[in-house]
């Protein structure tokens, strides 16, 4: 079976054409394929396939065999893969997800996708919805205990939910520490994805990221949209603005006129593959 | 660039053949390909060459850059390749390595290889070879205090130092607290890597591995040797005796008449590669 591997900031994952493989147990292949010794490694196995009503679609299986819904550097790659390998000649493009229909916007250079733009939906603030377990239409400056510290949080959804809080030098925090008390704090009935942002300039933020159930990681799509969203409220960024991630750097657009959220970064081959195991 | 990714006992590299390949900058390309989520993903490259006095020659740098002398794991990986993809029909292969020409006997089913014995050479038991700070001969049964705790230590050489004792309940063992603490101990101004084992009967040892600058890994080739030449001398196992690691099973052999250690166990293919990135 042929394969693919790519990354987008650091998220890794394995890409299969359903155009011309057929796989039968996506679930149990993710398992095998994602493993970092024995396997492919990955973060999961991402399948593109035909769709009624979008473009493409997209099937997203985690390292441990569960279905996810989307990922925003997933999704940035299966964009990169259907214009370079001529799947498609559009430049905009739709890809069904679980949580519907995404639009893509392919940067191309010389032929070949360079960086995409994805349509990430408009930002949740009432607190029933992110959820939280109180307050009302916008939960901005909530003061949160960790180890005896007072983190300020400002949370929203993206579809998943998100608390993002300040610190004064993101290179030398305690992310592990902080982030898996945050992650659990009752104040979040589904737990939370915890960012913390250091910000450069107005247009220029640097974050690191705390996953529910993941611990850190090197980039988290919606993490950097709901960033700049915050950051955007608390009136320390503008609505156009870069982050730097660990796994690299990500524009977010928080467009005024329709609310929604656009982020654009890159999307890579790492190498081609036939699986042997 | 093609590639294959190969793995014994999960230790697992990226193997290039160089009769096909040119690698101009093995030290860089193997940082570069060993990188979990932005390269290939292994714990290291090894360059299947031309040789002048055997039969092939492996070259292997370590995730690092590093040229490493070689790897029990990774050499048996080398034997299936060569023979599997046409490269000899020879079943007795000669390959030189950093530490001088190592000997495999390829065990071959329905024309491909399937477990590889490699002879790993004599065992060294000199207290100033090892190297340990003090001693005679052999150094068996030597008391080292850990955490609080007293370990009989049986220490040789397979070419790198080693450090054997005996848990009651391996599984449960917390080999990164103990392994950490011996690994440093002044008794080993080399440091050393330290095996833990769990006696299951005559022929059968269950064992984990600290390694010198790695921490625990899921195998460690010349480790399990060590394993049962200690288990020999201390009256624990016979002289052909298999070993269970986190990522295997490894069959040892010290043989009465030459002394050698022979080594037999198995390579798998993960997956042929093009390097893209």
């Amino acid at each position: 079976m042929k394969f693919t591997k790519m990354q987008g900031c650091g998220n890794d994952y394995v890409y299969i054409n359903c155009f011309e493989e057929n796989v039968e147990d996506p679930s149990a292949l993710a398992v095998k394929m994602s493993n970092r010794n024995y396997g492919v490694g990955s973060d999961g196995l991402i399948l593109i396939c035909p769709s009624d009503e979008a473009d493409f679609r997209m099937r997203m299986f985690n390292a441990d065999g569960s279905e996810s819904e989307m990922c925003g550097n997933g999704i940035r790659c299966v964009g990169k893969y259907v214009y370079d390998r001529g799947l498609t000649d559009k430049t905009t493009v739709s890809i069904s997800t679980l949580v519907g229909i995404k639009i893509l916007e392919l940067n191309v250079i010389d032929g070949a996708v360079d960086t995409i733009r994805v349509d990430m939906g408009e930002p949740v603030f009432k607190a029933e919805k992110i959820p939280v377990s109180e307050g009302g239409n916008e939960i901005v400056r909530k003061t949160i205990q960790a180890c005896g510290e007072n983190f300020k949080f400002t949370c929203l959804s993206m579809g998943n939910p998100h608390a993002v809080t300040y610190v004064e030098n993101i290179k030398d925090f305690d992310v592990e520490k902080y982030g898996s008390v945050i992650e659990n704090d009752k104040f979040f009935p589904n737990r939370v994805n915890v960012e913390f942002v250091e910000k450069v300039n107005d247009n220029y933020l640097k974050m690191r990221v705390w996953e529910r159930g993941s611990g850190e990681t090197l980039a988290c799509g919606t993490g950097t949209c709901a960033c700049v969203v915050a950051s955007v409220l608390n009136g320390l960024c503008g609505r156009r603005t870069e982050v730097e991630l660990l796994g690299g750097n990500l524009m977010i657009e928080w467009n005024e006129e329709n609310n929604r959220v656009y982020m654009t970064g890159p999307a890579r081959y790492s190498f081609d593959g036939v699986w042997l195991a």
